[in-house]
């Protein structure tokens, strides 16, 4: 096991109806409010009214930032940057998901510094001071509402790039799963992928005695893939939706990092991936995973097959790990068709027509992984085998 | 699955030679420490000599006070509080297990309260404030280090009581498990013992829906319950004390009892055990716990099937469910009888002599528990039981 430093301060207000307390929390940080969102759908299913509602109720100013899009964009985060300094706002509401949230954590950061936000991104700048930020959660995928990361894609280049600190953790997050009764099939198993992401790029580590934690990741996953055809079968069901949204904040406040050496080399293979094609991350993560685990499992037979046979009860084959391994590999495949993803980027109709350039641009900073150490050739070979 | 609010703020610094970074983290706080600590072990193993020069190092002015007892008493914490406002002290850092913890967080809530500490724990008055708190544990046991409680014995009429509140949290908590290698065998089964008990009074809950948080408690029930062994067998382990050490603090920042109603009947009974004949809090429980079981199983006899497959990995017999429930039942007291802990009154010449009094001490607030609520009859059985 590894040393390491663990924390999860972002206060948790986790049920039924708790929108109505986003009013009541902000008043402990501030009195100016930005409400920060996405593409509108917070209006139609009367979220945007609820949270309005307790904002009003607690005598909050609010200016409003709607418009966030799906891997959303610097140029929106600088005119959140502008307009907050216009109006002294001192706390700024997500409302939405990983992008409303990543966006408001860039904007937090963005306020009180002198140069151009980016800076933050592209690593030529340390993260100092942030305003304050919340979420009200609707899409359980990315596990902003409960990290210290924020993903931004600039669009000269189209880069896709993380900035982390300690100061963007959200003070509270408001996670009702009823808000997320909503959210279609396909957005709804796009976060599942997403989550299940999370846990893997820890759980599949090099670092040796770590029982706990492993053990505590694989009860994520369990739960994740059972919760999932419940869900997709009744999208009302209250309990489902709960525990998938609950393991959607374990799987990234880092509690399942605890003393490994993360990997996060699939990541940064996505993020290239969803920067160029814009594709939804989650849906980017189903298909590369796959790719990854087929060409790094010799790495870690072992570990491949303790994943095989504790989440998906695949009995373990003692005259042939290997073979047990690639059932855990190939089951992960068919759970992500069956929940309705592409596991291929001929799914999406991605050819390799860009691999050399998406390849360039993941290695940038040296070689990228941990689990195996990747270069431009094996990532190369990893879109191969995604194809 | 139960409306819930989750937070866990401590830092905790985890691994090797954490214990020279104290002085460093108490200068974000104060600089003026009240060092409390036990009865002089931290002095005999060099811990003490660590510490101190870590906040010599950052020129902390340092005040002593050592001595804490286990189920630390009233008397010693009035002696805090008197010691802190001489001294003008800002900083409070326990060096120890829950005793010096829990003693430390009391004194904390002491020093800014104008009446008597003890109306915090009477329930007669409401803590507003508190000194800040570190801590540097010495004994995975009580989960102090990661919670808002602490509980106290008054000396007068053997009262012992908890106080919570989210002002007590420590701010940073340094778990180092080489510093747990000089425990003794019995020290080291009490503690898991006690670990094991705070898994079980969130585990037990007649909640349904609760998915996540069971396969994450019986994940960590698992990796205790597969790590006492070799500790008991290699005390040097390192690996195994790194596991055994962040279960519990995993066990008890209440991520486990999210979303659930925890029951807490058995530390009520216990409390009234140990306050009367000042055994182990851990041994106690180990006592407590198969009784409650035995008595209380009946109420929901699925839960305890799950209990004893999932955790014990014994076979269901789906033609009788209760024999699968006993075992699991059964199973624990061997366990806790093979790391050379009492399960039985008896084991510690404790007579039904006091029965009456401790029952009648147990629900003077009225029934307790939740699995299955209990009065003072029920309590009277479940001791017969225990003898």
């Amino acid at each position: 096991m590894e040393n390491f430093m663990f924390q999860a301060p972002t206060k948790i207000i986790f049920g039924k109806g708790t929108e109505n307390q986003t009013g009541e929390e902000i008043k402990k940080f501030g009195k100016k409010v930005l409400l920060h969102y996405g593409e509108g759908s917070i209006k139609k299913y009367g979220i945007y009214d609820r949270v309005m509602g307790s904002l009003k109720k607690e005598g909050l100013e609010v200016i409003e930032l709607g418009g966030v899009q799906p891997n959303p964009r610097l140029s929106m985060v600088r005119k959140g940057v502008s307009l907050c300094r216009e109006n002294n706002i001192d706390f700024i509401l997500a409302v939405g998901g990983g992008s409303a949230i990543d966006s408001a954590k860039a904007i937090g950061i963005g306020v009180p510094y002198s140069g151009d936000v980016w800076d933050f991104y592209a690593k030529k700048a340390k993260i100092r001071a942030a305003l304050p930020i919340g979420a009200v959660l609707t899409i359980p995928a990315a596990g902003s509402e409960v990290s210290c990361d924020s993903v931004i894609t600039n669009e000269d280049g189209w880069y896709k790039r993380s900035a982390d600190n300690e100061a963007i953790f959200p003070r509270f997050s408001i996670l009702n799963p009823e808000l997320t009764f909503t959210l279609s099939a396909k957005q709804t198993a796009i976060g599942i992928a997403d989550i299940m992401s999370h846990v893997f790029e820890r759980y599949f580590t090099q670092v040796q005695n770590v029982e706990l934690t492993d053990r505590l990741a694989e009860a994520t996953l369990k739960t994740l893939i059972n919760n999932a055809g419940i869900v997709l079968e009744n999208p009302n069901d209250y309990n489902a939706r709960a525990e998938i949204m609950w393991c959607g904040s374990i799987a990234h406040n880092n509690m399942l990092g605890t003393g490994r050496i993360n990997d996060w080399a699939s990541h940064g293979i996505e993020h290239e991936l969803s920067a160029i094609y814009d594709i939804a991350h989650g849906e980017g993560l189903s298909i590369v995973f796959p790719a990854w685990m087929k060409y790094v499992y010799k790495s870690n037979l072992p570990r491949f097959a303790q994943y095989a046979n504790r989440v998906w009860n695949i009995d373990i084959d003692f005259n042939n790990i290997e073979k047990t391994a690639i059932d855990g590999i190939n089951r992960l495949e068919s759970f992500f068709r069956e929940i309705g993803l592409a596991t291929r980027l001929s799914d999406l109709d991605i050819t390799d027509d860009r691999f050399d350039e998406m390849a360039n641009k993941a290695v940038e900073n040296g070689p990228i992984g941990f689990f195996k150490k990747l270069d431009k050739n094996d990532i190369l070979n990893i879109f191969k085998i995604a194809l």
